[in-house]
C-alpha cells in the first residue's frame, strides 16, 4: 500500500501523577484530550497504587527523572499547551515554575496542593514554588480549598471568589478559574476572573459521589481546547460544559465511588 | 439534578511502562481501550522519557510499587481482561508469572523480549519466567525475533511460524499468534496457533516507518475484544483489522518516525 497521509493533530502535555485506577491523573488527562481529538504526552511525576476507595501507595519519581520526560518531550514534539497536576513534592513544583518562563503555549495549573504523603504543601518553600509557578499560568484552576490556601481569602461566594481570583491575578496569573464544586448550592458557579473581567459559567449540581479525577478532567479539556486555537473564555465555557456531561455520565467501576466519564464526546471545539 | 445511572463499562488491566511520548506502553494500551469502550486500569512497570526518535531514560519502579498496584487494581475492579507488554526486569516478569495463576480473566502476553537496558532478557532466569508466564496466556503474541528467542525456531515464512506457535502452546499457552510484521513480503500474515487449529490473518502491507506501538496496540486490541466477550479467533481478527486501521492512520507528531494512531473507531465488536 502507499505511505498513507499522517494525520498531524494538536499536541497537548500533561505534568501529573499517574492513577492506576485511571480515574484520575495522567489517564484521566491523556483521556480527555483523546476525547478532543488532541495527541497526548505526558511527564509522570509520582506513580500511585490507587483504586476508587483510594490511595495504597505512592512511588515519587526522582527529580532528574521528571526532568528527562520533560526534556524528552519538549525537544521533539511541538506542544500546542500544557497542564500541570499533581506535582508531588516541593522540588518538582520548583522544577515546572523554573522551565515554565520558556513553554511557548498556554499552560493550565490544577493547583494540587496536597502532597503524595496526604499532607498539604504548606511550608514556605512550596507555597513560594507554587507562586512562582501560578505566575506562569495562561489560567490556574483552584478548587475553593486550594484558592484559600494559595490566597488566604475564605471562598464561600461569589464576591469572595472573585477576590481570591483577583488575589491569583495579582501573583500573576493571567487568569485563575475559581471552582465552584465545593461551594455548596443547587447551581455550581465556577467563576473566571482575569484583568478587568468576570465571567461566571453555571450548571445544575449533579447529585453524585463520583466525582473522582473531575479537577483533572476540567483542567485537561481547557488545555485541550486551548491546544486546539479556543480563546480562553471559550475554553473554559467548553471546558466546563464538558465536565458537566462527564459528571452526568459516570463510570460505575471498583467498589467505591465512580469515577466522571472522560470518554463522554466533547461538546463541538472552536477551530 | 437526579443521581445519573451509571455506565458499567468492561474493564481491562495493562501491565506495561509508560512512554511519554505517548506512541506506546500504557498510553497506546489504554488509548486502545478506551477507542472500544473499555475502561482501562494500569499497571506501571517503569517510567520512560521517550519521544518519537528514541529512549532517553529509563526508570524501572520498585517491585514492591508494582505488586501494590497490582494488588489495588485486583483487589477492587471486576477485571475483565489483561494484557502484559514491557515487564522490564526478570523480577517483574516473575511477579506477573506468580500471580497470573489467579486470574479470573484472559491474559494476553505480549512479549517484550528487551529490556529496559536495550538488552535483551537472554539470561536463563529470565527466560523460565518468561515461559511461567506465557504458560498461563490465553495468548502469546511474539512477532519474529521474539517467537525465535522463545522457542529456537527461526520464523521466515508460513510453515516455521505454525512450528513456533506448536512450540508456545507446548509450554501452556491456550494459543499464539505469531505475527508477520517482520516477515519480508506485500502481505503481511499473522498466524493464530491453538492445539489443532491453525488460522491465517492477512493484510496488505502498509509501506510506513510509522509503526511505533504497534505490537502494544494489537495486544490491547485483542484484550478489549476478549473482555467484551468475543471469543479469541474474532478477538484476533478483530485486533488486527484494527491495527491495520492504525498503521494507515498514524499520526505525524515529533520528529522522528510518527505514531499509529490508536485513536481510529475500531471495526464493529462482537457483543
Amino acid at each position: 500500500m502507499e505511505n498513507p497521509e499522517p494525520e498531524r493533530p494538536p499536541i497537548g502535555l500533561t505534568i501529573a501523577g499517574s492513577d492506576s485506577g485511571g480515574g484520575a491523573g495522567i489517564q484521566t488527562d491523556l483521556a480527555t484530550m483523546a476525547a478532543h481529538d488532541v495527541y497526548g504526552t505526558s511527564v509522570l511525576t509520582a506513580v500511585t497504587a490507587q483504586h476508587t476507595r483510594g490511595v495504597e501507595s505512592t512511588h515519587v519519581l526522582p527529580l532528574e527523572e521528571v526532568q528527562a520526560q520533560l526534556e524528552a518531550v519538549l525537544s521533539d514534539f511541538a506542544v500546542d499547551a500544557a497542564k500541570t497536576g499533581m506535582l508531588a513534592t516541593t522540588e518538582i513544583v520548583r522544577l515546572v515554575a523554573d522551565r515554565a518562563p520558556d513553554f511557548p503555549f498556554p499552560l493550565v495549573v490544577d493547583p494540587v496542593m496536597v502532597a503524595t504523603s496526604g499532607d498539604r504543601l504548606l511550608e514556605p518553600e512550596a507555597e513560594r514554588a507554587y507562586e512562582d509557578l501560578i505566575g506562569e499560568a495562561t489560567v490556574v484552576t483552584p478548587n475553593a480549598d486550594e484558592a484559600e490556601v494559595l490566597t488566604g481569602e475564605p471562598v464561600e461566594d461569589g464576591a469572595s471568589a472573585r477576590e481570591a481570583g483577583r488575589r491569583l491575578c495579582e501573583m500573576g496569573a493571567d487568569a485563575a478559574l475559581i471552582k465552584g464544586g465545593h461551594v455548596p448550592g443547587e447551581t455550581v458557579r465556577d467563576v473566571l476572573v482575569t484583568d478587568g473581567d468576570v465571567r461566571v459559567f453555571e450548571h445544575p449540581r449533579v447529585d453524585t459521589d463520583a466525582t473522582h479525577g473531575s479537577g483533572c478532567t476540567l483542567a485537561a479539556a481547557i488545555a485541550s481546547r486551548l491546544a486546539r486555537g479556543s480563546d480562553l473564555p471559550s475554553a473554559v465555557a467548553g471546558g466546563t460544559d464538558f465536565l458537566a456531561r462527564a459528571i452526568s455520565h459516570p463510570y460505575d467501576v471498583g467498589n467505591g465511588p465512580g469515577a466522571v466519564n472522560h470518554g463522554v464526546s466533547p461538546p463541538e471545539v472552536d477551530h
